[in-house]
């Protein structure tokens, strides 16, 4: 089996690090390459030195050593991404992974954290920062935690790109100095210090500018496109041999990152969306014939609206785009609403913005993330709804709610404050590691560095079989809106 | 290696269970015994029968079948509760199992949730429901849906025995008939709605009761004590062959529990402790010289001061009881805070009230759970810094802020309402499969059932060498303040 | 000047009430008659009996007589409506009376609170409450307040309307019998314990339910409509000689009834609403020219949009239904708004619902409660911006914000806690005192009992002239957006 | 009765205020004399110009006057004080003034706002704002506005005085330039922005320190004490002869400023002081005879308790300065505390910090403002009752809270964000308009300038034959706890 296949691109540092895998372990090959990781000395010469990065001790101030000690992450040290055997095929929650087979297996991601030998200098460091794609809570914990961090290993030049990848080529919106002091307390606001934008310049333009700027850390903190961004940088970067590493932070309120257990933003979103639901609740429980409808987001997953729905505890009927539903007929949505409505006088439907897009009559179009333009479901639903017991003569007080940007503009929670944090610092650390072309993530509540391509190969999805969705349905009682088959 | 050691006991249920262990890990009988659970079948004569429990399909109202299925946990399902392989012995955060060994070893819980044959007829179903020690967000959540998971089941009858164990024998106070529309929406308020009591009343008296009133299904939600007492209560049980199971639901507010991610209600106390912190960093900041002192729960543990503090970001000081320190010499905190007040004029200092307690008078005394009743560190802290403050002439405005009581009766936020559901829904899921002197836990971020004996063998405590107590010693950038050796 | 006015009708009572008006004062009857109140002794004969409203004293528990006294509000106990004397017509805020003249003169309504001679023995009394209209922060707290100071006074028997006036005449949604203890906790979440509806059935069929089920004192809880109808009920009673008080206690989430300091929930609403504007700013500061559009409640006067810009402090644009606006030209607001853009790259502008519907295409048609159906100025204005800007060429990122029923739902803040409680307490006072066909409202700062018609008679508007109206626009630097003359 | 004595000092102005005193009203110039103002050209020569002072038209942009017109207050405007006429001596909450009579007198107070001629060129003004005593909710706002309202008359020379009177002699915190942009956005947390201290250095150095520093427009925000030392501070330029005016803006959380609707901040405070009761309530109801006690700001007056108490509605006994208690016999608390306990396992009280005090043993002291230092009557109250109930063998759980700092640190809520605005404006104007040694106080929902010996002849105490003070303990249902005369 050899030595763990991490090390084996760049193990001329086996001075540096231990040589251990978990040999008694079973060890696929085909699972553990694509969680390698990319490492600056793939592209450029580069020797590691110490880390400055210590805790601090007495000595510091008057010269009584620290007893605190073992405090670096191995390079070899790793976290497993499954860790549910499943005693049958039929077990609730089941997954078939690429090869078709649902069995354990032992694949191994790596752990995050500060390490003993890294790669710059600090003070040769010059970091650039940029957020992209729409607001999601924890974006100023995130580029202050960085900030922070960055300072902390010594590091005194950090630039904020403004705007997203568009403050590469907008000469009206050009870089700031960012420092510890001037980030200290946006973490207390929502929204993004540096401001977001869609879309994204020619890449060629982008790496032209981090080379005339100087800039060898660079830190992106966006979603699906922007990691794709990230990658295809990555690669020009490899290919001109910049001594450049190239970070992503994962930002996706919908939580729809595969193998992660959650991203950043999420939990802070689901609690905002559960005072939504709340307010439909009561304005329904209120009115005579109640219908409270709430629209959240999730384009192509339906995380927010079912942890929501849950944490409320007061929903008749959640629809997520991985479900299909009908309105019509004996199996459909609106019969089942009237059947609500007659015994219980309310209903409340919590949808989110990508669910039965197939029956809207979209105009199509895509917005500048090249993300296609949604119809407006909630709108939709609710017209539908309207006209239904308009026709069958029962009266109804329907209210609409689309909580969606006053939940996105939200200042995170403490679970959020918490979790930025530890992203911020080890975007740092995976970056003075000398890793490149990786992001973070929380797998198993162990933080980790992972490959880029292996983050945005698809969306994650809620799985219908899974047990989370059952609960959700179990609270809300629906059935089935399909047609039998 | 023979068939999966969770099925050895009372694998009659062949029938009913596949019998598939990881086969191509390997095997640790002597780990594996000890995460194995009591079944009922141990102590009665039972037979399963078919769940009730389905997600509901639309044929429950007219005839079409849900297209949803394996919507049931196997027996065999199990879940890894070590998943970081540590690449060396000096990793951050590395731990030595009870042997000494620090090296990654497989050792499977059994997982959580709806099983496909019971051993409960819902309508024979009596159940009791108690809760022990002192407040914690999320009670009446996990109350609530204890109840509701019950009703789902078919279950028509539910005490609530009130104000703890106390109620067992108190005959002022008997036990309340629980409905779900009576705790429809309790877990909109904090507290709890049965009431809480330490202490407990001779265990044969409270077995005789459960006997006398018909119980057959026990839940104790409480901490390591309450556990405790479950866990002589069951051996009382299986002594006298009662068809009864006891399920604990973990209760500690201090996240102090061995192996699990995290207790209820943890992450809203948290969220509230950041409020006292921010406040005391108000205070400090605002005034001349000021000092801000928070003490949090914490008796043995310091989890809660230790997020705290990483969620506030901005303490200077933390002090938990896993960590001792000196308060005088040069090594000492009050040496440590004249320097930060004579740089920043700011000090925020967070404890946990069971740090430094060797350092109080205690005259002892234990409270009626038998915990040590501990002398007021925040207030002698307190009194500590205003002295040597005086004696050195240098003006201080200290204010020190104890949220404890604020932090206990809160509701609780989004997060610990889904937690708490999952719990009160698993409670009643192992209870309907049988299994007793069980509690829920979450192991990496799936539910898992476990022995009690397995929980309450020791509190968990913050290790001064872990990878979070690093975070937050950096957050904080203190120094250590022991004496040098 | 003789005798003070107000006690003109019904001074049988000279043996109970003192005489003294303040005979100082200038006396304006065309003024005094529009504040003076309906009494039952109008109605039927009917003999007051002292009240057994009184605090506790310790002699209810052992024998001690309280020494706490005056503790009764007397009938000629009056408050001042107008307190501003203007220096100058040309003073900021001026106002012109019926008779088109702005000087000062005393005006006097009646105050508040308990009397020490009631006209209802409790035993006798037979309530009923009533809710009307749409949500409002703190209609369960007046619901609870209500039946408290009922059962304080002696009352046992009290009936919840359901659903409004509708549930007059709905036989599947029988009045409900309220008690304290049913109702104790009800004012801790938002919406209405007894829901609501609009619209009214006819009058005949209210009254003649309200003779059938023996009620003599009727609380109705709702708006202008709703006062209308109360007054209509007033004079049916009237004319039956039926021995029934008729109260309102106003309920407009707009606050916008004259005479009246504010009306309960428009605080709270304030605060939800500036949570929303905050949300707009943070959009729009994150986004690349980032635009911001709220729509708040006010379908005829702009309170909520106008306090809620003040306190929000981020406003750049405000928009009230009391003053017109244009879009285009070198004096309309796009004009405007491209320069804020291109100046700070945002603009957030809060428009009230009712504003500009003078250029919206309406269809017309009127709610149950006969209130026209408004157009969506938010949706309008939003379209009308990016269309602007679309064919300007200047790419801008909007971002509309509609919160309305998030602020309806919300449960009070403590500020309307306290005001709901004290209505609903002079509710109950009025009716006992034998007041008829008044309402409850708050003068400068002070109680008072006020004939429904005078509150009816118009919906107050903001004075674009006022002193309030002023700061918000210094607030927001705004210029006029009218087209000169 | 001649002109309005507002005008007798300074009316050189006869050409620009008109003279229209209320004729029509008694005018007693006793009463009239103690609201008026000083003035500026009391002390040096100085002539009128007019007012930049304008609410913004479109003329600002391209040429369009505004047709907003009439934006200043006259100075002859009024308000009048009292606003109740008694219809009797024994009417609730009727009071008696200096002179010993009770009946209704028209007294007025000048209103406060913007005036058309101002007394200091815009660019020659350099102003200084200092905050002295305790945090209170709203500081910064406060400083905030008073500094954006400076700006928008065209001032260019803001100094912050740092750490309250301390910092005009202390070298190493010498003021800071405030501008517009650096104050934007710190309402958003509590505290003050410059500092706060006790205390005051003497009053020669300070005036010394302006004259150096040119000041001539002075801020001072703060308590009684602090507005004793402006009227000291006044009287010392007045007699130098300086162009320099002297502003109160008068900060008490505990609302204790007699003639004046509310301070700010006050409302923020009962809004989380009610939290902190409801945390005593969730824990005194969860517990077996639970007892919760919660101790509330209030040195000499019981505003916030009281307040809050009726916000909660969940309070068993409270306890003010102004109302004193015995603790034993059969009237005293702990007697009637044990009714409560034995009827309904629980009693929460709530108490002012400054209740009972001469039931404790207190050693004296003073702190820096001239404050006494007082007893802990939290802690002093709840052994009492600890001790009364443990000798009487009844088994109690008794919890206390301490929320003050938490209350004191908060951020402010929308009403006192409105509040605070509207404050810091109208010292700005006032300061233009050349008034010196007043205040700004909410009187009857409308602004004044306060000559600043009014408001600090005494501290307002709740009066316990007030009807708030009856609703209060009609909420509580309390008897009284005095012994019989």
């Amino acid at each position: 089996m050899g030595c763990f296949p991490f090390l084996k691109k760049y193990d001329h540092g086996s001075k540096f690090f231990g040589c251990g895998p978990p040999r008694h372990f079973p060890y696929y090959p085909q699972f553990h390459d694509q969680f390698d990781l990319a490492h600056l000395c793939d592209q450029v010469e580069v020797e590691p030195i110490e880390s400055p990065y210590k805790t601090k001790s007495r000595g510091d101030v008057n010269g009584h050593a620290s007893n605190m000690h073992h405090m670096y992450v191995h390079d070899n040290d790793c976290v497993l991404i499954k860790v549910v055997h499943f005693g049958s095929e039929t077990s609730v929650g089941v997954q078939y992974d690429d090869n078709g087979e649902w069995k354990f297996k032992p694949i191994w991601a790596r752990r995050a954290g500060p390490r003993a030998w890294i790669y710059f200098s600090p003070h040769m460091v010059k970091a650039a920062i940029v957020t992209c794609g729409g607001l999601c809570p924890g974006l100023n914990d995130v580029i202050r935690q960085i900030v922070i961090s960055l300072e902390v290993y010594g590091v005194k030049s950090i630039l904020g790109i403004q705007y997203g990848f568009k403050g590469f080529v907008d000469n009206n919106h050009l870089p700031i100095m960012l420092t510890k002091k001037l980030v200290q307390t946006i973490n207390m606001s929502g929204g993004s210090f540096l401001g977001v934008s869609r879309g994204c310049p020619p890449l060629e333009d982008i790496v032209n500018k981090l080379e005339e700027w100087n800039v060898n850390m660079f830190f992106v903190i966006g979603g699906n496109g922007s990691h794709a961004g990230a990658l295809a940088i990555y690669n020009h970067c490899a290919k001109r041999k910049l001594k450049l590493v190239v970070v992503g932070i994962p930002k996706t309120i919908d939580n729809d990152i595969e193998l992660l257990d959650k991203t950043f933003g999420f939990d802070t979103a689901v609690e905002e969306a559960q005072r939504a639901i709340n307010a439909a609740y009561i304005e329904a429980s209120s009115a005579f014939n109640g219908v409270g409808i709430v629209k959240l987001m999730g384009r192509q997953s339906g995380y927010i609206t079912m942890y929501a729905t849950i944490a409320s505890g007061q929903v008749d009927i959640v629809l997520i785009p991985e479900v299909p539903f009908v309105m019509d007929g004996k199996y459909g949505i609106l019969d089942y609403m009237k059947k609500r409505i007659q015994k219980n006088g309310i209903c409340v439907v919590v949808i989110a913005e990508g669910a039965g897009q197939e029956q809207l009559d979209n105009n199509g179009g895509m917005d500048a993330s090249g993300n296609p333009i949604l119809g407006d479901v909630g709108k939709w639903f609710t017209n539908k709804v309207k006209e239904y017991f308009g026709k069958a003569k029962i009266p109804i007080d329907a209210k609409y709610i689309d909580p969606t940007y006053m939940i996105r503009a939200r200042a995170c929670n403490s679970s959020d404050h918490i979790f930025c944090s530890i992203l911020g610092q080890n975007a740092v650390h995976g970056a003075f590691a000398g890793y490149t072309n990786f992001t973070i993530g929380l797998i198993n509540t162990h933080y980790c560095f992972l490959p880029i391509p292996m983050v945005i190969r698809r969306p994650r999805m809620v799985d219908p079989n899974s047990i989370m969705y059952h609960r959700c349905v179990t609270s809300t009682g629906q059935p089935n809106f399909n047609n039998p088959k």
